[in-house]
Protein backbone atom coordinates (compact mmCIF):
# COMPACT_ATOMS: atom_id res chain seq x y z
CA UNK A 1 0.00 0.00 0.00
CA UNK A 2 2.99 2.20 0.98
CA UNK A 3 5.19 0.92 -1.82
CA UNK A 4 5.11 4.19 -3.96
CA UNK A 5 6.66 6.18 -0.69
CA UNK A 6 9.50 3.82 -0.19
CA UNK A 7 12.02 6.12 -2.11
CA UNK A 8 11.25 9.97 -2.68
CA UNK A 9 10.09 12.78 -1.49
CA UNK A 10 6.68 11.93 0.41
CA UNK A 11 6.10 15.81 1.12
CA UNK A 12 7.04 18.78 -0.47
CA UNK A 13 6.39 20.76 2.64
CA UNK A 14 6.38 20.56 6.14
CA UNK A 15 5.95 22.99 8.82
CA UNK A 16 6.69 22.21 12.43
CA UNK A 17 4.99 23.78 14.98
CA UNK A 18 8.06 23.81 17.73
CA UNK A 19 11.61 23.09 16.59
CA UNK A 20 12.65 21.67 20.21
CA UNK A 21 14.59 18.33 20.71
CA UNK A 22 12.32 16.44 18.88
CA UNK A 23 11.13 18.59 16.28
CA UNK A 24 14.71 19.06 15.47
CA UNK A 25 15.29 15.94 15.38
CA UNK A 26 12.55 14.86 13.25
CA UNK A 27 13.59 17.53 10.26
CA UNK A 28 17.22 16.10 10.60
CA UNK A 29 15.62 12.51 10.29
CA UNK A 30 13.37 13.41 7.51
CA UNK A 31 16.35 15.52 5.78
CA UNK A 32 18.25 12.12 5.76
CA UNK A 33 15.47 10.08 4.46
CA UNK A 34 15.41 12.52 1.23
CA UNK A 35 11.34 12.75 2.34
CA UNK A 36 10.25 16.41 2.61
CA UNK A 37 11.26 19.12 0.07
CA UNK A 38 11.32 22.35 2.17
CA UNK A 39 11.33 22.42 6.06
CA UNK A 40 9.65 25.47 7.75
CA UNK A 41 9.37 26.21 11.68
CA UNK A 42 7.54 27.77 14.14
CA UNK A 43 9.11 28.63 17.43
CA UNK A 44 7.89 31.18 19.80
CA UNK A 45 11.51 31.25 20.75
CA UNK A 46 13.92 33.41 18.82
CA UNK A 47 16.93 31.56 20.00
CA UNK A 48 15.79 28.18 18.77
CA UNK A 49 14.82 29.35 15.54
CA UNK A 50 18.12 31.28 15.00
CA UNK A 51 19.97 27.89 16.00
CA UNK A 52 17.56 25.56 13.47
CA UNK A 53 18.27 27.90 10.96
CA UNK A 54 21.99 27.97 11.53
CA UNK A 55 22.60 24.30 11.59
CA UNK A 56 20.10 24.42 8.63
CA UNK A 57 17.91 22.07 10.36
CA UNK A 58 14.87 24.14 8.85
CA UNK A 59 14.74 25.99 5.50
CA UNK A 60 12.50 29.47 6.90
CA UNK A 61 11.48 29.85 10.73
CA UNK A 62 8.89 32.45 12.15
CA UNK A 63 7.26 33.11 14.85
CA UNK A 64 3.90 33.55 13.26
CA UNK A 65 2.20 29.35 13.42
CA UNK A 66 -0.70 30.33 10.50
CA UNK A 67 2.41 31.46 8.09
CA UNK A 68 4.42 28.33 8.98
CA UNK A 69 1.53 26.08 8.12
CA UNK A 70 0.10 28.06 4.75
CA UNK A 71 0.84 25.46 1.86
CA UNK A 72 2.71 22.99 3.85
CA UNK A 73 1.45 19.25 3.25
CA UNK A 74 2.75 17.94 6.56
CA UNK A 75 2.15 19.77 9.96
CA UNK A 76 3.94 18.12 12.82
CA UNK A 77 2.96 19.74 16.37
CA UNK A 78 5.93 19.09 18.49
CA UNK A 79 5.43 21.46 21.41
CA UNK A 80 4.55 20.72 25.43
CA UNK A 81 1.48 19.19 25.29
CA UNK A 82 -0.90 21.95 26.87
CA UNK A 83 -0.19 24.47 24.40
CA UNK A 84 -1.61 21.81 21.34
CA UNK A 85 -5.14 23.08 22.04
CA UNK A 86 -4.62 26.78 21.31
CA UNK A 87 -2.31 25.78 18.31
CA UNK A 88 -4.86 23.55 16.60
CA UNK A 89 -6.91 26.64 16.71
CA UNK A 90 -4.61 29.16 15.71
CA UNK A 91 -3.31 26.90 12.61
CA UNK A 92 -6.54 25.66 11.25
CA UNK A 93 -8.02 28.29 9.57
CA UNK A 94 -4.17 28.33 7.11
CA UNK A 95 -4.20 24.42 6.79
CA UNK A 96 -4.09 23.41 3.07
CA UNK A 97 -6.37 20.95 2.03
CA UNK A 98 -4.96 17.50 1.78
CA UNK A 99 -2.92 18.29 4.21
CA UNK A 100 -1.93 15.78 7.17
CA UNK A 101 -1.27 17.35 10.91
CA UNK A 102 0.88 14.79 13.27
CA UNK A 103 1.71 15.52 16.52
CA UNK A 104 4.67 14.01 19.13
CA UNK A 105 3.08 14.05 22.21
CA UNK A 106 3.48 11.80 25.20
CA UNK A 107 0.03 11.83 26.11
CA UNK A 108 -2.76 10.96 23.42
CA UNK A 109 -6.15 11.04 24.85
CA UNK A 110 -5.76 14.60 26.22
CA UNK A 111 -4.16 15.94 23.01
CA UNK A 112 -6.77 14.16 20.71
CA UNK A 113 -9.28 15.71 22.95
CA UNK A 114 -7.70 19.33 22.60
CA UNK A 115 -6.72 19.15 18.88
CA UNK A 116 -9.00 17.15 16.77
CA UNK A 117 -11.93 19.55 17.15
CA UNK A 118 -10.22 22.01 15.33
CA UNK A 119 -9.02 20.11 12.69
CA UNK A 120 -10.97 21.73 9.91
CA UNK A 121 -12.57 19.09 6.74
CA UNK A 122 -10.64 17.76 4.05
CA UNK A 123 -7.33 17.83 6.73
CA UNK A 124 -6.10 14.76 8.42
CA UNK A 125 -4.96 14.46 12.52
CA UNK A 126 -2.75 11.37 13.00
CA UNK A 127 -1.80 11.12 16.50
CA UNK A 128 1.65 10.16 17.27
CA UNK A 129 4.31 9.43 19.49
CA UNK A 130 7.61 8.69 19.25
CA UNK A 131 9.20 6.75 21.98
CA UNK A 132 12.99 8.32 22.03
CA UNK A 133 14.79 11.47 23.62
CA UNK A 134 17.04 12.58 26.05
CA UNK A 135 17.86 14.44 28.75
CA UNK A 136 19.06 17.34 26.54
CA UNK A 137 16.46 19.76 25.09
CA UNK A 138 16.21 22.63 22.02
CA UNK A 139 17.40 22.46 18.36
CA UNK A 140 20.83 22.36 19.33
CA UNK A 141 20.17 18.85 20.88
CA UNK A 142 18.84 17.80 17.88
CA UNK A 143 20.37 15.19 15.55
CA UNK A 144 19.25 12.26 13.10
CA UNK A 145 19.71 9.12 14.39
CA UNK A 146 17.43 9.64 17.65
CA UNK A 147 14.78 7.65 16.34
CA UNK A 148 16.92 4.49 14.99
CA UNK A 149 15.28 1.42 16.28
CA UNK A 150 13.24 3.17 18.59
CA UNK A 151 9.22 2.91 18.34
CA UNK A 152 7.16 5.28 17.50
CA UNK A 153 3.17 4.91 18.29
CA UNK A 154 0.59 6.14 16.24
CA UNK A 155 -2.96 6.69 18.15
CA UNK A 156 -5.47 7.37 15.21
CA UNK A 157 -9.34 7.65 15.68
CA UNK A 158 -12.00 5.60 14.51
CA UNK A 159 -12.36 8.03 11.87
CA UNK A 160 -8.89 8.64 10.31
CA UNK A 161 -8.38 7.72 6.83
CA UNK A 162 -6.04 4.11 6.45
CA UNK A 163 -4.24 5.71 4.05
CA UNK A 164 -2.96 8.86 6.07
CA UNK A 165 -2.20 5.74 8.81
CA UNK A 166 -0.40 4.20 6.61
CA UNK A 167 1.54 7.41 4.96
CA UNK A 168 2.99 9.06 8.60
CA UNK A 169 3.61 5.27 9.45
CA UNK A 170 5.64 5.20 6.32
CA UNK A 171 6.99 8.66 7.01
CA UNK A 172 8.29 7.03 10.65
CA UNK A 173 9.99 3.79 8.93
CA UNK A 174 11.80 5.99 6.64
CA UNK A 175 13.01 8.10 9.89
CA UNK A 176 14.26 5.04 10.71
CA UNK A 177 12.04 4.23 13.62
CA UNK A 178 9.48 0.98 14.40
CA UNK A 179 5.99 1.75 14.03
CA UNK A 180 2.76 0.44 16.32
CA UNK A 181 -0.84 1.32 16.41
CA UNK A 182 -2.67 1.69 19.61
CA UNK A 183 -5.76 3.17 21.12
CA UNK A 184 -5.37 6.26 22.75
CA UNK A 185 -6.59 5.07 25.82
CA UNK A 186 -4.32 2.08 25.85
CA UNK A 187 -1.48 3.74 25.32
CA UNK A 188 -1.91 6.52 28.14
CA UNK A 189 -2.15 3.24 30.36
CA UNK A 190 1.13 1.55 29.01
CA UNK A 191 3.19 5.07 29.18
CA UNK A 192 2.02 5.74 32.47
CA UNK A 193 3.72 2.20 33.20
CA UNK A 194 6.82 2.42 31.27
CA UNK A 195 7.80 6.08 31.39
CA UNK A 196 5.35 8.17 33.55
CA UNK A 197 6.09 6.39 36.81
CA UNK A 198 9.37 5.41 36.50
CA UNK A 199 10.07 9.16 35.59
CA UNK A 200 8.11 10.52 38.80
CA UNK A 201 10.45 7.87 40.64
CA UNK A 202 13.34 9.74 39.58
CA UNK A 203 12.40 13.36 40.17
CA UNK A 204 10.88 12.08 43.65
CA UNK A 205 14.61 10.63 44.52
CA UNK A 206 16.24 13.54 43.17
CA UNK A 207 14.06 16.14 45.19
CA UNK A 208 14.44 14.21 48.32
CA UNK A 209 18.10 14.57 47.71
CA UNK A 210 17.97 18.37 46.89
CA UNK A 211 16.58 18.83 50.20
CA UNK A 212 19.65 16.89 52.37
CA UNK A 213 22.04 19.09 54.19
CA UNK A 214 24.58 20.61 51.69
CA UNK A 215 27.57 18.38 53.37
CA UNK A 216 25.62 15.13 52.60
CA UNK A 217 24.22 16.45 49.44
CA UNK A 218 27.98 17.46 48.21
CA UNK A 219 28.92 13.36 49.53
CA UNK A 220 25.74 12.24 46.86
CA UNK A 221 26.36 13.75 44.21
CA UNK A 222 30.52 12.58 44.29
CA UNK A 223 28.92 9.17 44.70
CA UNK A 224 26.44 9.51 42.33
CA UNK A 225 27.36 6.68 40.72
CA UNK A 226 26.46 3.99 42.08
CA UNK A 227 22.70 4.13 40.91
CA UNK A 228 21.70 8.33 41.80
CA UNK A 229 23.53 9.44 38.43
CA UNK A 230 20.55 7.49 36.35
CA UNK A 231 18.22 9.13 38.08
CA UNK A 232 19.48 12.50 38.19
CA UNK A 233 19.64 11.57 34.19
CA UNK A 234 15.90 11.35 33.98
CA UNK A 235 15.11 14.21 36.78
CA UNK A 236 16.88 16.90 34.52
CA UNK A 237 14.45 16.43 31.38
CA UNK A 238 12.57 19.21 30.44
CA UNK A 239 10.24 20.42 33.50
CA UNK A 240 7.55 22.14 31.15
CA UNK A 241 6.93 18.70 29.32
CA UNK A 242 6.97 16.39 32.26
CA UNK A 243 4.46 19.10 33.99
CA UNK A 244 2.31 18.97 30.99
CA UNK A 245 2.73 15.00 31.14
CA UNK A 246 1.50 14.57 34.23
CA UNK A 247 -1.16 16.83 34.45
CA UNK A 248 -2.69 15.20 30.74
CA UNK A 249 -2.38 11.43 31.90
CA UNK A 250 -3.39 12.20 35.51
CA UNK A 251 -5.66 9.52 36.09
CA UNK A 252 -3.32 6.74 34.51
CA UNK A 253 -0.72 8.32 36.37
CA UNK A 254 -2.56 7.97 39.65
CA UNK A 255 -3.67 4.26 39.04
CA UNK A 256 -0.38 3.19 38.75
CA UNK A 257 0.68 5.52 41.40
CA UNK A 258 -1.34 4.04 43.57
CA UNK A 259 -0.10 0.32 43.33
CA UNK A 260 3.51 1.34 43.24
CA UNK A 261 2.53 3.00 46.51
CA UNK A 262 1.47 -0.11 48.17
CA UNK A 263 4.05 -2.44 46.51
CA UNK A 264 6.50 -0.15 48.39
CA UNK A 265 4.77 0.15 51.55
CA UNK A 266 5.09 -4.02 51.34
CA UNK A 267 8.97 -3.53 50.54
CA UNK A 268 9.24 -0.92 53.57
CA UNK A 269 7.00 -3.41 56.09
CA UNK A 270 9.40 -6.63 54.68
CA UNK A 271 12.86 -4.80 55.92
CA UNK A 272 11.21 -3.30 58.86
CA UNK A 273 10.47 -6.54 59.93
CA UNK A 274 13.98 -7.90 58.78
CA UNK A 275 11.66 -10.56 56.37
CA UNK A 276 14.74 -11.49 54.23
CA UNK A 277 12.75 -14.09 52.76
CA UNK A 278 9.90 -11.75 51.35
CA UNK A 279 12.44 -9.60 50.06
CA UNK A 280 14.61 -12.47 48.02
CA UNK A 281 11.35 -13.67 46.45
CA UNK A 282 10.52 -9.87 45.62
CA UNK A 283 14.05 -9.66 43.77
CA UNK A 284 13.68 -13.17 42.23
CA UNK A 285 10.74 -12.44 40.26
CA UNK A 286 11.61 -8.92 38.91
CA UNK A 287 14.71 -10.81 36.76
CA UNK A 288 11.60 -12.44 34.40
CA UNK A 289 10.29 -9.58 33.46
CA UNK A 290 14.09 -8.40 32.29
CA UNK A 291 14.63 -11.68 30.68
CA UNK A 292 11.09 -10.75 28.62
CA UNK A 293 12.67 -7.61 27.65
CA UNK A 294 16.13 -9.12 26.44
CA UNK A 295 14.06 -12.18 24.44
CA UNK A 296 12.17 -8.96 22.96
CA UNK A 297 15.62 -7.53 22.17
CA UNK A 298 15.11 -4.20 23.57
CA UNK A 299 17.58 -4.15 26.45
CA UNK B 1 54.53 7.15 52.82
CA UNK B 2 52.81 3.99 49.45
CA UNK B 3 55.73 5.30 47.38
CA UNK B 4 57.33 1.88 47.75
CA UNK B 5 54.37 0.33 46.34
CA UNK B 6 53.71 2.54 43.60
CA UNK B 7 54.96 -0.85 41.38
CA UNK B 8 55.83 -4.25 41.79
CA UNK B 9 54.03 -6.94 43.86
CA UNK B 10 52.57 -5.70 47.01
CA UNK B 11 51.42 -9.38 48.21
CA UNK B 12 52.61 -12.18 47.65
CA UNK B 13 49.50 -14.57 48.13
CA UNK B 14 45.91 -13.00 47.94
CA UNK B 15 43.06 -15.34 48.86
CA UNK B 16 39.34 -14.41 47.92
CA UNK B 17 36.42 -15.64 49.97
CA UNK B 18 34.10 -15.83 47.26
CA UNK B 19 34.71 -15.26 43.51
CA UNK B 20 32.00 -13.69 41.88
CA UNK B 21 31.20 -10.96 39.94
CA UNK B 22 33.10 -8.39 42.33
CA UNK B 23 36.11 -10.55 43.75
CA UNK B 24 36.83 -12.13 40.05
CA UNK B 25 36.94 -8.42 38.79
CA UNK B 26 39.36 -7.75 41.64
CA UNK B 27 41.60 -10.56 40.78
CA UNK B 28 41.31 -9.74 37.47
CA UNK B 29 42.13 -6.24 38.07
CA UNK B 30 45.43 -7.10 40.74
CA UNK B 31 46.69 -9.55 37.58
CA UNK B 32 46.21 -6.46 35.51
CA UNK B 33 48.11 -4.55 37.75
CA UNK B 34 50.83 -6.99 38.98
CA UNK B 35 50.45 -6.31 42.41
CA UNK B 36 49.48 -9.84 43.20
CA UNK B 37 51.85 -13.14 43.32
CA UNK B 38 49.53 -16.21 43.39
CA UNK B 39 45.33 -15.94 43.64
CA UNK B 40 43.67 -18.85 45.45
CA UNK B 41 39.89 -18.83 45.32
CA UNK B 42 37.07 -19.96 48.22
CA UNK B 43 33.71 -20.39 46.93
CA UNK B 44 31.01 -22.64 47.93
CA UNK B 45 29.79 -23.17 44.40
CA UNK B 46 31.47 -25.37 42.01
CA UNK B 47 30.74 -24.07 39.37
CA UNK B 48 32.32 -20.66 40.50
CA UNK B 49 35.30 -22.54 41.16
CA UNK B 50 35.64 -24.07 37.35
CA UNK B 51 34.63 -20.70 35.30
CA UNK B 52 37.79 -19.12 38.01
CA UNK B 53 40.05 -21.75 37.16
CA UNK B 54 39.02 -21.77 33.39
CA UNK B 55 39.02 -18.50 32.90
CA UNK B 56 42.97 -18.15 34.68
CA UNK B 57 41.04 -15.59 37.41
CA UNK B 58 42.68 -17.65 39.99
CA UNK B 59 45.66 -20.12 40.39
CA UNK B 60 44.01 -22.43 42.94
CA UNK B 61 40.41 -22.92 44.01
CA UNK B 62 38.70 -24.51 47.02
CA UNK B 63 35.49 -24.88 49.13
CA UNK B 64 37.59 -24.85 52.27
CA UNK B 65 37.61 -20.95 53.70
CA UNK B 66 40.28 -21.83 56.15
CA UNK B 67 42.72 -23.83 53.84
CA UNK B 68 42.39 -20.88 51.34
CA UNK B 69 43.88 -18.32 53.80
CA UNK B 70 46.61 -20.40 55.16
CA UNK B 71 49.73 -18.27 54.18
CA UNK B 72 47.89 -15.52 52.31
CA UNK B 73 49.00 -12.03 53.22
CA UNK B 74 45.74 -10.50 51.38
CA UNK B 75 42.19 -12.25 51.94
CA UNK B 76 39.58 -10.48 50.32
CA UNK B 77 35.93 -11.73 51.43
CA UNK B 78 33.42 -10.64 48.82
CA UNK B 79 30.74 -12.61 49.99
CA UNK B 80 27.05 -11.46 50.37
CA UNK B 81 27.01 -9.28 53.40
CA UNK B 82 24.90 -11.95 55.61
CA UNK B 83 27.78 -14.61 55.57
CA UNK B 84 30.61 -12.35 56.31
CA UNK B 85 30.90 -13.39 60.35
CA UNK B 86 30.72 -16.76 59.67
CA UNK B 87 33.34 -16.53 57.24
CA UNK B 88 35.36 -14.27 59.29
CA UNK B 89 34.90 -16.78 62.39
CA UNK B 90 35.90 -19.89 60.54
CA UNK B 91 38.67 -18.27 58.88
CA UNK B 92 39.60 -16.48 62.11
CA UNK B 93 42.12 -19.46 63.34
CA UNK B 94 44.22 -20.07 60.12
CA UNK B 95 45.05 -16.16 59.59
CA UNK B 96 48.68 -15.27 59.00
CA UNK B 97 50.20 -12.98 61.18
CA UNK B 98 50.86 -9.69 59.41
CA UNK B 99 47.93 -10.31 56.92
CA UNK B 100 45.23 -7.47 56.20
CA UNK B 101 41.69 -8.69 55.94
CA UNK B 102 39.19 -6.58 53.46
CA UNK B 103 36.18 -6.87 52.19
CA UNK B 104 33.63 -5.44 49.38
CA UNK B 105 30.35 -5.12 51.15
CA UNK B 106 27.78 -2.05 50.42
CA UNK B 107 26.84 -1.96 54.16
CA UNK B 108 29.76 -1.18 56.34
CA UNK B 109 28.53 -0.45 60.18
CA UNK B 110 26.79 -4.69 60.23
CA UNK B 111 30.14 -6.01 58.20
CA UNK B 112 32.28 -4.30 60.77
CA UNK B 113 30.21 -5.46 63.76
CA UNK B 114 29.99 -9.18 62.41
CA UNK B 115 33.65 -9.79 61.33
CA UNK B 116 35.91 -7.12 63.36
CA UNK B 117 35.62 -9.65 66.72
CA UNK B 118 36.79 -12.27 64.94
CA UNK B 119 39.93 -10.81 63.74
CA UNK B 120 42.82 -12.05 65.95
CA UNK B 121 46.01 -9.85 66.77
CA UNK B 122 48.46 -9.72 64.40
CA UNK B 123 45.98 -9.79 61.54
CA UNK B 124 44.59 -5.75 60.39
CA UNK B 125 40.79 -5.30 59.14
CA UNK B 126 40.36 -2.97 56.62
CA UNK B 127 36.52 -2.47 55.68
CA UNK B 128 36.41 -1.19 51.72
CA UNK B 129 33.54 -0.57 49.56
CA UNK B 130 34.22 -0.45 45.89
CA UNK B 131 30.90 1.86 44.16
CA UNK B 132 31.38 -0.45 40.82
CA UNK B 133 29.30 -3.34 39.74
CA UNK B 134 26.83 -4.05 36.53
CA UNK B 135 23.72 -6.49 36.71
CA UNK B 136 25.64 -9.68 36.25
CA UNK B 137 26.61 -11.63 38.79
CA UNK B 138 29.04 -14.88 38.97
CA UNK B 139 32.97 -15.00 37.85
CA UNK B 140 31.49 -15.35 34.03
CA UNK B 141 30.85 -11.57 34.38
CA UNK B 142 34.12 -10.28 36.12
CA UNK B 143 36.25 -8.07 33.54
CA UNK B 144 39.45 -6.31 34.99
CA UNK B 145 38.31 -2.78 33.85
CA UNK B 146 35.51 -2.63 36.63
CA UNK B 147 37.25 -0.37 38.96
CA UNK B 148 38.77 2.16 36.52
CA UNK B 149 37.67 5.37 37.40
CA UNK B 150 35.39 4.33 40.01
CA UNK B 151 35.51 5.30 43.58
CA UNK B 152 36.15 2.74 46.58
CA UNK B 153 35.21 4.06 49.76
CA UNK B 154 37.39 2.50 52.79
CA UNK B 155 36.24 2.97 56.45
CA UNK B 156 39.15 2.24 58.91
CA UNK B 157 38.00 1.42 62.51
CA UNK B 158 39.88 3.73 65.11
CA UNK B 159 42.09 1.69 65.77
CA UNK B 160 43.09 0.74 62.45
CA UNK B 161 47.03 1.77 61.70
CA UNK B 162 47.54 4.31 59.33
CA UNK B 163 50.03 1.72 57.13
CA UNK B 164 47.63 -1.15 56.93
CA UNK B 165 44.85 1.86 55.37
CA UNK B 166 47.45 3.22 53.06
CA UNK B 167 48.22 -0.28 51.39
CA UNK B 168 44.84 -0.94 50.66
CA UNK B 169 44.47 2.53 49.27
CA UNK B 170 47.35 2.18 47.23
CA UNK B 171 45.92 -1.27 45.94
CA UNK B 172 42.57 0.09 45.09
CA UNK B 173 44.59 2.72 42.97
CA UNK B 174 46.70 0.38 41.23
CA UNK B 175 43.65 -2.04 40.15
CA UNK B 176 42.39 1.41 38.57
CA UNK B 177 40.04 3.05 41.16
CA UNK B 178 39.84 6.09 43.60
CA UNK B 179 40.01 5.84 46.87
CA UNK B 180 37.85 7.90 49.82
CA UNK B 181 37.73 6.88 53.11
CA UNK B 182 34.33 7.93 55.65
CA UNK B 183 33.33 7.33 58.64
CA UNK B 184 30.97 3.95 58.15
CA UNK B 185 27.92 5.05 59.52
CA UNK B 186 28.21 8.01 57.36
CA UNK B 187 28.91 5.73 54.48
CA UNK B 188 25.59 4.23 55.15
CA UNK B 189 24.01 7.09 54.90
CA UNK B 190 25.77 8.34 52.02
CA UNK B 191 25.08 5.02 50.01
CA UNK B 192 21.30 4.72 51.30
CA UNK B 193 20.57 7.92 49.41
CA UNK B 194 22.66 7.32 46.16
CA UNK B 195 22.67 3.38 45.83
CA UNK B 196 19.88 1.47 47.93
CA UNK B 197 17.03 4.02 47.57
CA UNK B 198 16.88 4.17 43.94
CA UNK B 199 17.58 0.08 43.36
CA UNK B 200 14.39 -0.06 45.82
CA UNK B 201 12.69 2.14 43.57
CA UNK B 202 13.89 0.39 40.67
CA UNK B 203 13.02 -3.36 42.42
CA UNK B 204 9.47 -1.93 43.38
CA UNK B 205 8.50 -0.33 39.88
CA UNK B 206 9.64 -3.50 38.22
CA UNK B 207 7.53 -5.93 40.87
CA UNK B 208 4.36 -3.68 40.57
CA UNK B 209 4.52 -4.35 36.56
CA UNK B 210 5.38 -7.99 36.94
CA UNK B 211 1.47 -7.66 38.97
CA UNK B 212 -0.14 -6.69 35.60
CA UNK B 213 -2.23 -8.46 33.05
CA UNK B 214 -0.23 -10.67 30.78
CA UNK B 215 -0.82 -8.68 27.54
CA UNK B 216 0.04 -5.24 29.08
CA UNK B 217 2.61 -6.55 30.46
CA UNK B 218 3.94 -7.83 26.92
CA UNK B 219 3.38 -4.06 25.90
CA UNK B 220 5.38 -2.77 29.10
CA UNK B 221 8.32 -4.65 27.37
CA UNK B 222 8.07 -3.83 24.13
CA UNK B 223 7.88 -0.40 24.66
CA UNK B 224 10.45 -0.36 28.01
CA UNK B 225 12.91 1.79 26.25
CA UNK B 226 10.72 4.83 27.18
CA UNK B 227 12.52 4.52 31.05
CA UNK B 228 11.28 1.35 32.55
CA UNK B 229 13.97 -0.27 31.15
CA UNK B 230 16.72 1.24 32.74
CA UNK B 231 14.70 0.37 36.01
CA UNK B 232 14.86 -3.24 35.20
CA UNK B 233 18.45 -3.43 34.81
CA UNK B 234 19.04 -2.54 37.90
CA UNK B 235 16.14 -4.71 39.60
CA UNK B 236 17.98 -7.85 37.78
CA UNK B 237 20.52 -7.29 39.92
CA UNK B 238 21.22 -10.24 42.42
CA UNK B 239 18.50 -11.03 44.83
CA UNK B 240 20.91 -12.23 47.85
CA UNK B 241 23.52 -9.54 47.48
CA UNK B 242 19.99 -6.88 47.71
CA UNK B 243 18.16 -8.79 50.32
CA UNK B 244 21.31 -8.21 52.64
CA UNK B 245 21.93 -4.96 52.09
CA UNK B 246 18.39 -4.08 52.88
CA UNK B 247 18.36 -6.07 56.22
CA UNK B 248 21.55 -5.03 57.23
CA UNK B 249 21.13 -1.10 56.25
CA UNK B 250 18.01 -0.93 57.93
CA UNK B 251 18.03 2.02 59.71
CA UNK B 252 19.15 4.71 57.41
CA UNK B 253 16.89 2.98 54.01
CA UNK B 254 13.89 3.06 56.33
CA UNK B 255 15.18 7.15 57.30
CA UNK B 256 15.41 8.09 53.33
CA UNK B 257 12.64 6.05 52.76
CA UNK B 258 10.20 7.50 54.94
CA UNK B 259 11.83 11.17 53.27
CA UNK B 260 10.67 9.94 49.68
CA UNK B 261 7.47 8.65 50.53
CA UNK B 262 6.25 11.93 51.64
CA UNK B 263 7.67 13.67 48.94
CA UNK B 264 6.33 10.90 46.52
CA UNK B 265 2.67 11.79 48.58
CA UNK B 266 3.44 15.58 47.73
CA UNK B 267 3.97 14.62 44.08
CA UNK B 268 0.52 13.14 43.98
CA UNK B 269 -1.23 15.55 45.43
CA UNK B 270 0.06 17.91 43.21
CA UNK B 271 -1.27 15.87 40.21
CA UNK B 272 -4.09 15.20 41.73
CA UNK B 273 -5.19 18.70 42.05
CA UNK B 274 -3.76 19.72 38.73
CA UNK B 275 -0.76 21.78 40.40
CA UNK B 276 1.23 22.37 37.31
CA UNK B 277 2.91 25.49 39.12
CA UNK B 278 4.62 23.25 42.04
CA UNK B 279 5.41 20.40 39.40
CA UNK B 280 7.25 22.39 37.65
CA UNK B 281 9.11 24.09 40.13
CA UNK B 282 9.65 20.74 41.15
CA UNK B 283 11.05 19.81 37.91
CA UNK B 284 13.37 22.34 37.93
CA UNK B 285 14.69 22.39 41.17
CA UNK B 286 16.19 18.94 40.87
CA UNK B 287 18.42 19.87 37.30
CA UNK B 288 20.70 21.79 39.86
CA UNK B 289 22.00 18.46 41.71
CA UNK B 290 22.34 17.00 37.90
CA UNK B 291 24.29 20.18 37.39
CA UNK B 292 26.71 19.43 40.11
CA UNK B 293 27.24 16.02 39.19
CA UNK B 294 28.24 17.35 35.68
CA UNK B 295 30.64 19.53 37.34
CA UNK B 296 32.08 16.91 39.56
CA UNK B 297 32.45 14.88 36.52
CA UNK B 298 30.87 12.19 37.33
CA UNK B 299 28.37 12.40 34.86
Amino acid sequence: MAKKHDTGVMFERAAFIGIGHIGSSMALAMRRAGVVGSIIACDKSAAHRKTALKRKIVDEATADAGKAVKGADLVVIATPISTNGAIAKAIAPHLKQGAIVTDVGSVKQDVIAAVAPHIPKGVTFVPGHPLAGTEHSGPEAGFAELFDGRWTVLTPLPRTPAKAITKIATLWKRMGAKVDTMKPAHHDRVLAITSHLPHLCAFTVVGTATDLAEDLKQEVIQFSASGFRDFTRVAASDPIMWRDIFLSNKEAVLDILQRFTEDLAGMQKHIRRGDGAALEKMFTRTRAIRRGIIEAKQA
